[in-house]
């Protein structure tokens, strides 16, 4: 099942542009969606209502033809790219190209991603092709409701890094505690040890991922600390992991928190109040709900107990300091955002919750779920248990 | 040490403009390399022949204070950013703290990369600053050029290489065969699975890498295969590593080629020739020489011996089908070339050596090093056997 481009349709008529182009690699989301095409070196996709095209290098061709969800795949050969080059230097030669394939398209005018490059654009507008970046966003716009196919992509993302939170919970599990500090076969227990785990359990099950969050204590306390050095027994573990499958692209993404010993009663009383705020604002998921109102659902819960949210204060730095979340799929942060502004949710959205409170003199607590809204409500993607002691 | 920006300064000064501006991510390794910073949003570096100076959001502030080689960080708060959004949304807002930071610092005129985003091009355009991209691609030449720590960054990167290749080629020890297949551990040997032990090796030396190749028979005549399904005995087996540190962003790269079992004659042979043309190369190399020479030492060996070479056939699909080497760094592939055009070596400069043999009747043959130009030759960072049989 393809995507549902007919907003990209209505932008285009809007905008009376011809078609809409993207010109990057496929590290680029909305050019490996659109394309449906990866490749680590820039190439050409150029959407139209009546069909998409790719244009590659010939090295990329026959791949491009077999792989793509392309109608048509043009090579910079049959632009004579090469002989161009020799005459002209790469960046003019490029400019020709790609005016000559979009005149083979009847394309005089188009939209492109804000961050379009700029000399093959400026090369386009010296051969009198209006070429607009767009500010809507629409291709990310369209990439939030995922289809059958994506979902299932996410789901077995999900089951990797369910196995690697597994990974990770096994180790704090099998640390004994000396002298406070977290003691795995002879050696104190670091984050570090921890994350190559989850790593090295995310590549087993063909995922990867450049970045992992195991951070205890104060480090756990800034949303933005990945963690480092030896865990401490009795306090709070926040682990976030946030895997890309190896072979679709698409993400998953959870958190927990575990406590090795003993949580204080603070500790603990967040946890509880954190798993309130996730099962309240998941309970409020449902299409035509705002990702704002789901949002507001976790600020009432956390002010009524006496925190302080980004909401009612703007420059805090302790309580609930971020989001409740947002979309995940090519990208793991993308559309629609459960947030202060967040868009309208609809069926297919896939999206995290993810409460929690922070601050140094206690730790973090995060709890986060992914879940995708259906038709009636959501249906969680996330099966491994909540629970703060190990 | 900095790296040498004198010819930076020449561009300037040459097309005279100001300065030079960047907005992208680290993942861009021209921005990591003129700001020392890694973020995984974008963020502008202003270079000038005076100072750099980091543009970054608050989130990123302290950091970049502490980690970048910037002389200045300013933060989008010092000019009203989320002022300017609430009134004028994202895309102007941006384009107005860009312009009163660049007249901050009195440049009306700025040089960029060729892929500069047009969005805020175009804004900066639209309030009279002179952007212009660049085609000598003159940060990525500078880069070229690795200064000591640089080279020591490859070097670890190397080092944990080596180690991978040895766990790669210990399974194809290890295996047995059965049928002309290789079997470890009750299953068939898989491309699949010694990638993912190679991979695991990495991540356990602080390395990663997406794509690896470890391609048998007709699958390694194509030098783009990154190879699956079982392995053969007797046939020829390239494996192809190319990591990154996680920690400082820097690349290794190296190739050998295997064989479990007996090789027929013709690989045997192919074998010796390469490493003949792999040590013939790396007599060649020394500052002056230029790329394209050191390419054509290897091309005359292969020649002589009666093999097809681009060089002698541009349309060749057999033979010696790519080039002999690149630069490496923060990319995998960048400059000098070690091909046709390639540029004069100078001390400093990290580059592959990789000659290698392709026909889909016969398999594929590839040896790669990795050394550094040193003021009178070169020095090999490669210290892992050359040997065909395991």
């Amino acid at each position: 099942m393809d995507p549902d481009f007919s907003r990209l349709d209505d932008l285009l008529a809007e905008e009376d542009a011809d078609g809409y182009l993207v010109d990057d690699t496929s590290h680029n989301s909305t050019q490996k969606y659109l394309s449906g095409f990866d490749a680590h070196d820039p190439f050409v996709t150029l959407y139209t209502p009546e069909r998409t095209v790719l244009l590659v290098s010939a090295l990329e061709y026959g791949r491009a033809k077999k792989q793509s969800r392309a109608d048509e795949v043009r090579r910079s050969a049959d632009y004579d790219y090469r002989e161009l080059r020799a005459e002209y230097g790469p960046a003019e030669a490029k400019a020709r190209v790609h005016a000559a394939f979009l005149a083979d398209y009847d394309v005089s005018s188009v939209l492109t991603p804000e961050r379009f490059p700029l000399g093959p654009a400026d090369g386009l507008r010296e051969r009198d092709v209006t070429v607009t970046p767009e500010e809507s966003d629409r291709v990310t716009e369209i990439r939030a409701t995922k289809t059958e196919e994506e979902r299932r992509h996410v789901r077995d993302a999900q089951a990797a890094n369910e196995e690697a939170m597994r990974a990770a919970e096994d180790l704090l599990v099998a640390a004994e505690v000396d002298d406070g500090v977290l003691v795995y076969e002879g050696e104190p227990l670091t984050s570090e040890r921890v994350k190559e785990e989850i790593e090295v359990t995310l590549l087993r099950h063909g995922c990867g991922l450049d970045d992992t969050i195991v951070a205890c204590g104060a480090d756990a306390a800034d949303p933005h600390d990945q963690g480092s050095g030896p865990l401490r027994a009795d306090e709070a573990i926040i682990v976030d992991i946030f895997p890309r499958s190896k072979t679709t692209g698409y993400h998953a993404d959870m958190t927990r928190t575990f406590v090795k010993g003993a949580p204080s009663d603070e500790i603990r009383e967040w946890f509880d109040l954190t798993h309130e705020a996730l099962d309240a604002a998941l309970d409020a998921l449902e299409p035509g709900v705002t990702g704002e109102e789901v949002h507001d659902v976790v600020c009432d819960i956390y002010e009524a107990a006496g925190h302080d949210t980004l909401r009612a204060n703007p420059t805090a730095e302790t309580g609930f300091i971020h989001s409740t979340g947002h979309g995940v799929g090519l990208d793991v942060h993308e559309l629609p955002r459960i947030a202060p502004g967040g868009e309208e949710l609809k069926p297919g959205h896939v999206v995290t919750v993810e409460p929690g409170l922070y601050d140094p003199s206690v730790g973090g607590v995060r709890i986060e779920d992914i879940v995708v809204v259906t038709e009636d409500g959501y249906e969680n993607l996330t099966s491994y248990p909540v629970k703060l002691v190990v």
